[in-house]
């Protein structure tokens, strides 16, 4: 039986963490909030006892782990991994991989989390065995992960796959968080799909979206996806135009790229077909034939797991 | 002294040819009509007399020669080099490199034209050591080349870099070549500039395009990019809607991939630093900070010797 490796998935909320053998699959998985007072400075700390303590746990010593892989949520250097900054954790100018490896005496590789969740759809989801692979996460805002010939693009200062600041209306856009408008993210993220919502919601009296509206004072993705499941007509709405920004920035990075996969992940793509459906038609629409023919598109498949899973192929194919 | 290395630039009016020294410095050039009659059955015959009878006047063989390769305008299997389809030469499932093989005892290798002149670029031109480099070629159509990590990227089935057809004009586009709307290439394309001007050269009785179109009764982009160099006010006009879906487009692309440098070439790229400053202009508009910091804009400087210059590095790297 071979050596262990040890998944983390860095989030601004929750260290995720996996046991995983050396084939990928998960042996075992727990998590624990991430602690971002103070500069985040307990965050390390805390990942090396939690892994020693699970290792404890199970019957097991440093000395039966190959390596620890992590994805985070962070900019950095993609040759040292030194992070020079990440908002969510609180961090800058932080030498993660030297700071682990003094602790637990295991060499450590990472990567970004956007990358790290597109490895794994490749490895192990939807995304699997596709040496060309478009991976978009839509959550609070809209990331991307791109493989290319088995390999992560990371460009040349790490910024590859900001598919969210695709510019999708470049006349009259909405502000982006980026400072620039019309941003693929100020539209068709849950974020943006929740503005496209509030814009209209008087004309729409009757629809489920209003009333969990009215009833509860919020207002999220998950409730419009969940109205336009019970094919709610505003809720569906929204889903269309949502879904023609994505395929129409789908399309133009697969005219540009060639992927035989694309992977839709993220909180919003739990609407699943519906989404997917809606998406695919606007990407036919806009992407060439040839580049059609050779693409799938297809719902990500490991859901939470993605992070830990990526971060251990990183152990198995970067150390 | 090393072996010669054979660049073809096969087009489909002109086949160029160079012999190069093992580092890429052309040592001797010339060029040939293409022969596209009788479904270019001749072409393949010729390339190999020529390359022959060029040795000969320079009192070498093939004995001194490493290998040949090729850039084609052609749609073909990436692995193998067979070519399913050029319609520019008139080719249907031709077999180039066992032809060519079989004919001069020599190996051969051979890629899209766009992808050759982008390796020329990245390793004599404005692209020089760009391991991460995005070309653009703005002629008759709009072609693309991306390397990534100092490769090549070819995609799924050959379709990578058709960054002519990302759409621009998702509503109301105008109809390309490819059965799509609203292509970059029905704007920004040599064809899409003269189209521009002709939309409303009769609100331009005064400007330097209307005077030239009536006294030739032509209109091409030359005629517009000469008056916009002589500050005519609407080819001007031209420039800056051209140069818009330019820089809207190669930021997007930038934003997905972060290249380190983007190349202009093509006969509109004669336009020089008109064109690139204001390509620069609304790229700065549309690319995210950092990515904009990564990348450097340039107007190709090989101009017709990228294409020998680029088969000459696949001899080089690929066999």
């Amino acid at each position: 039986m071979g050596k262990w490796i040890v998944g983390v998935d860095l989030g601004g909320t929750n260290t995720k963490f996996a046991f995983l053998s050396d084939d990928g699959n998960i042996l075992y998985r727990w998590s624990i909030p991430t602690d971002v007072s103070n500069g985040g400075k307990n965050i390390i700390p805390d990942i090396a006892s939690s892994i020693l303590q699970k290792l404890y746990e199970n019957n097991k010593t440093t000395a039966d782990v190959k390596g620890i892989g992590i994805g985070a949520p962070a900019f950095m250097n993609m040759e040292t991994g030194f992070i020079y900054e990440a908002i969510n954790l609180g961090w800058k100018d932080i030498d993660i991989i030297s700071e682990l490896e003094r602790r637990l005496m295991l060499p450590v590789v990472i990567d970004n989390d956007a990358n790290v969740a597109a490895i794994g759809e490749m490895w192990k989801g939807a995304g699997i065995d596709s040496k060309n692979l478009l991976c978009i996460t839509i959550g609070t805002g809209i990331g991307g992960g791109i493989i290319i010939n088995g390999e992560i693009v990371h460009g040349t200062n790490g910024m590859a796959g900001e598919i969210g600041h695709i510019t999708v209306n470049p006349e009259n856009g909405i502000l982006c968080n980026c400072g620039k408008r019309g941003c693929l993210e100020t539209i068709s993220s849950g974020t943006g799909m929740v503005r496209q919502a509030i814009t209209e919601i008087n004309s729409y009296p009757e629809s489920l979206v209003t009333t969990a509206y009215k009833q509860t004072g919020q207002l999220t993705a998950k409730i419009i996806v969940q109205a336009a499941i019970e094919k709610d007509p505003y809720a569906l709405k929204i889903i269309d135009t949502t879904s023609y920004y994505l395929g129409l920035t789908v399309a133009n990075i697969a005219n540009t790229i060639n992927p035989s996969r694309i992977v839709i992940g993220g909180g919003v793509s739990r609407a699943g077909s519906l989404l997917l459906d809606s998406i695919r038609k606007y990407f036919n629409q806009f992407a060439l034939p040839r580049v059609q023919m050779g693409a799938d598109l297809a719902i990500a498949t490991l859901g939470n797991d993605a992070g830990v899973i990526g971060a251990a192929w990183l152990v198995k194919n970067k150390l």
